[in-house]
């Protein structure tokens, strides 16, 4: 196993990123970055995550900085495991310690840059020095239960698979599978997209419709989703995969996930800024719908899912009504 | 709404069959065919079905009846919805009475015939008379959802689109929506192999594994069963449709499904035998589970998860090993 030992930086010690550190050092040495000092002296004195991953221990091939220049010093892969929105900022820093040459970044954060509308390992590339390996790292992945060593599998993306494989043979472990492909824009808008269909099916669950329109929502959904998903670059078969239908498999019966609770307090009655503010964190599926309607529209494919999600939060209309609408929606093939 | 009327014979009054018979009657003239004279003397008594669906008043537009002939006099569309041991005989009993040129067939079982491995609608194609047409109808459906008018999807699949067409068009309302496909293999096919895969996420939960791992099984599985059914005849749309991937979400979500539910048991290391005495009932992902692997070894085909599950069922394999198995195999690409 330790042939592939690897010296590891995760930049991000939210409870995805200690999570990774705590898998990954199974077969690796890892170094964690923290945002704030506090952070990393309190992960130093405890070794253990008390805000974002209670109860699990980090093993001594787990280091601690909140210096990104010596996050970076001896690793060979840096993984930018922090929030959506400070991944530019972040690449920027790191920027000027990066060796295109000797190192990979791997992007484990999900959505689409507001105003750009890039997927985060592009905002990534945009960032690095140029000809710098950018991988992204998606699946149905709760942190809590990686770090539980419950079996898990994710799919790691890059353009140049020999990349991807690298990056595979260094953080796969028994408990933690990895499969590799190519189409690293397929995984990562089918991981960004997705959560518009979490979040209808939250409404869906919100109203207290049952099994049967959920499963009606999340197949029609993800319909929709690779039929999108392919005019704009990826291919069918990887929005079906782990990082498309699978993570939607556990957003949609979790009840963690902040798209689908989102759904449900919409469903409830609630008004979607009202809903926002009770969830108090960023709910990407209500954050990428305008770009992804407006994607849909350019290319002229009938998105009726997606549509009436948008009617619902940008337009006010009344999920029920929304679910009417679809299911009075003229006679239809299955494909 | 009204232009559609139509007389519609539900064969069966199980819970699928009742339900069917509350939703269709929004449309239609249905007469209800039971077994067992008394449970049609039941129904015409309470118009309920206390045994299968309780809390389930029938309209006046719901017949009842006992007699096949009877049943097939007026109809023009004919649901078979008894149990899938019952089919081919079902299907005989009805030929003599049966009019190729003026009725429909619609097979609602699921499975896959012993000894023949044909799909159900084949064995009612094989009983009734030559150049009958058949259609297939499957989706995520769980009988009291649609007894109450919860929003549900359905496909209506047949060889020839425009027999399935009539069909969507008789029996489609606003809380029942019904697609169409001519792919009625890749229906038939994915509703029955899904149960193997419904089988293995209930080991997962019976062992006491998460969400991310049921999720990667629900994945890497429907892969599995999509690249088999292309070579089996089906299209690999179809498998990710209402009647595949649609079907698995609420089977593997749902505490109903005995497929899941005998998981559950041979997951908490109770053997297959005793479990499927619990049970009690046919566990069609045990059941299917020899002809599918023969078809996948015949084909050769990688079907790991199949495989182990086979293992477990056949073999009597500790399911830790076999998820330890699965975890370990060797580095893959994800398509």
């Amino acid at each position: 196993v330790y042939v592939f030992l690897k010296n590891i930086a995760i930049l991000g010690s939210g409870s995805w990123g200690t999570a990774l550190a705590y898998t990954l050092s199974k077969n690796n040495n890892i170094i964690l970055w923290s945002y704030f000092e506090q952070e990393t002296k309190d992960l130093e004195e405890y070794r253990e995550n008390r805000h974002f991953l209670k109860g699990v221990i980090l093993p001594k091939k787990v280091e601690f900085t909140s210096s990104l220049e010596k996050a970076l010093e001896k690793s060979e892969i840096i993984i930018f495991a922090v929030p959506s929105f400070a991944i530019r900022q972040t690449a920027l820093s790191v920027s000027p310690f990066f060796n295109k040459d000797t190192q990979i970044a791997v992007c484990v954060a999900k959505g689409l840059e507001e105003d750009t509308s890039m997927t985060l390992s592009e905002v990534i590339e945009d960032c690095l020095p140029k000809g710098s390996k950018v991988c992204a790292l998606s699946g149905p992945t709760h942190a809590e239960e990686v770090s539980k060593d419950i079996p898990t599998t994710i799919v790691c993306a890059c353009s140049d698979i020999e990349v991807a494989k690298k990056v595979q043979t260094s953080i796969m472990n028994k408990f933690f599978r990895v499969y590799t492909t190519d189409d690293i824009k397929g995984v990562e808008l089918g991981g960004t997209i997705k959560n518009i269909i979490a979040l209808c099916a939250g409404i869906s669950d919100g109203i207290g419709y049952g099994d049967n329109t959920k499963a009606a929502l999340m197949t029609r959904g993800m319909y929709e989703i690779s039929k999108l998903g392919v005019a704009m670059g990826g291919r069918a078969e990887t929005f079906y995969g782990l990082s498309g239908m699978g993570d939607l498999i556990v957003t949609c019966t979790s009840m963690h996930s902040r798209n689908r609770r989102c759904g449900m307090l919409i469903g409830q009655g609630m008004k979607v800024d009202d809903a926002l503010k009770e969830v108090n964190m960023v709910v990407e599926g209500i954050k990428c719908l305008k770009a992804v309607k407006d994607a849909a529209d350019n290319i002229n494919i009938e998105m009726p899912i997606i549509n009436e999600a948008y009617n619902v939060v940008y337009k006010g209309e009344d999920p029920r009504k929304s679910v009417y609408n679809l299911m009075t929606r003229d006679k239809k093939h299955e494909n």
